[in-house]
């Protein structure tokens, strides 16, 4: 835990969502540093070639699945706490089952936030007594280069594992789910062209002998249309609780 | 941060909810004591007078809004981290004002799980973002005492201050999203006695500029009726995420 009011942040990655990250943590931020393949201008020192600087208190990817996966070992290594956006490199069983052995002996503790998707600390609460989770996915027919349907129809439908390899823009989605729940059976994908909405829906269904419980999230267009503003937020929410002495949630 | 595999826990209260974490939490128990004005079946040691054995990792209120406020302070002293479950003793500014000042002196940390509802974690990444957030509380009429009536009728509806006054059994759900958001007055809290509902339903409705957020709870019946389940599961998930280096959500 941090009880530090000011962190040196390594961001992997600075592109747009690091950008958010270093607005929304500007009075949180003392040393910054980027890695990244090519200089952006993001306004923190950019790092021509991997490393972590001695200083870093903690380790922020919001690069790629990629990033996790060729970072992260020796991130652990490090002892380095680590914020991750890209869950989606914890749909390679091998790789988390190496992560995971690797964490036992590391100092770092390793976040992932809700990310796009929110409500997970129900999902967590109830992990014990889920008999399911349905994530859905609704988008206007033209997302899917489908036009003149009248009635929602049904793109892809099947487990989490499978959604990874056949509709893979749901990855990060359906793994912090799985994550969250500690199964990826039990996590259901289904993706629906539907022309009654407007905008992209997530809508998460739990059914549990706790209670059922319903999150649904109507974003609006984010500056980076492949990721909803909710991502860079939830992650920068994670950071801050970690200064704060008060943690709500 | 709990780096320990297995806590010293001291609960305040020592009734159902207590016996709840006991069994969730029981792979992750070493010592426990609770307090509580007369023994209980609770199978932790006794303490007759309220005192905070040394070895204590961690203080646990399950009890009321008024044993945060009588024992809040000492516990801060005692640089222990504590769990509250009756958020809503912060609903007093009195209290929430000189807590929080005692807190910057103290080296414990303060956790306010999401209890009976979920989606704090939407609420605290959008925080800065929100116009309101609309909590609304549906129950059979027959909760409230009123038979025959065709159409839902609102019951109360006002902001969190006034929810707190003048309809009490909504207390810590309302502080606990109030202090998620960071304001009492953006909180709209509407009870509701609604003829087409079964059971005890809170819908939670997040307008923001990044996008609108609905979560609905339809909890199952719990052993203790004032709790619901959800609020020892959310604890219980809380105290397993400080002992886990893998978190997510």
């Amino acid at each position: 835990m941090m009880e530090k009011q000011k962190l040196n942040i390594l961001f992997i990655g600075g592109g747009n969502i690091a950008g958010i990250l270093k607005s929304e943590l500007k009075d949180h931020i003392d040393l910054c540093w980027y890695y990244d393949l090519k200089k952006t201008d993001l306004d923190c020192q950019y790092l021509e070639r991997f490393e972590i600087p001695r200083e870093t208190d903690i380790v922020v990817e919001c690069a790629s699945v990629e990033a996790v996966k060729e970072f992260g070992i020796d991130i652990l290594k490090s002892g380095k706490d680590f914020y991750i956006i890209s869950s989606g490199a914890f749909a390679d069983e091998e790789f988390r089952a190496t992560f995971l052995a690797e964490l036992k002996n590391s100092s770092s503790n390793v976040y992932i936030p809700s990310g796009a998707i929110g409500g997970i600390d129900i999902v967590r609460a109830v992990r014990n007594y889920v008999e399911k989770v349905v994530l859905t996915t609704k988008k206007p027919p033209k997302a899917f280069g489908i036009e003149e349907i009248q009635e929602p129809k049904t793109i892809f439908s099947g487990n989490a594992v499978e959604a990874i390899k056949k509709f893979p823009q749901n990855t990060n989605v359906s793994v912090t789910l799985s994550l969250a729940l500690g199964s990826f059976e039990k996590v259901t994908v289904n993706v629906v062209a539907d022309p009654n909405v407007n905008e992209n829906i997530h809508e998460i269904n739990i059914f549990s002998s706790v209670g059922n419980y319903t999150v649904i999230h109507k974003n609006k267009p984010s500056p980076n249309p492949k990721t909803s503003y909710l991502t860079p937020l939830s992650l920068a929410a994670a950071i801050k609780r970690n200064i704060e002495k008060f943690k709500i949630g």
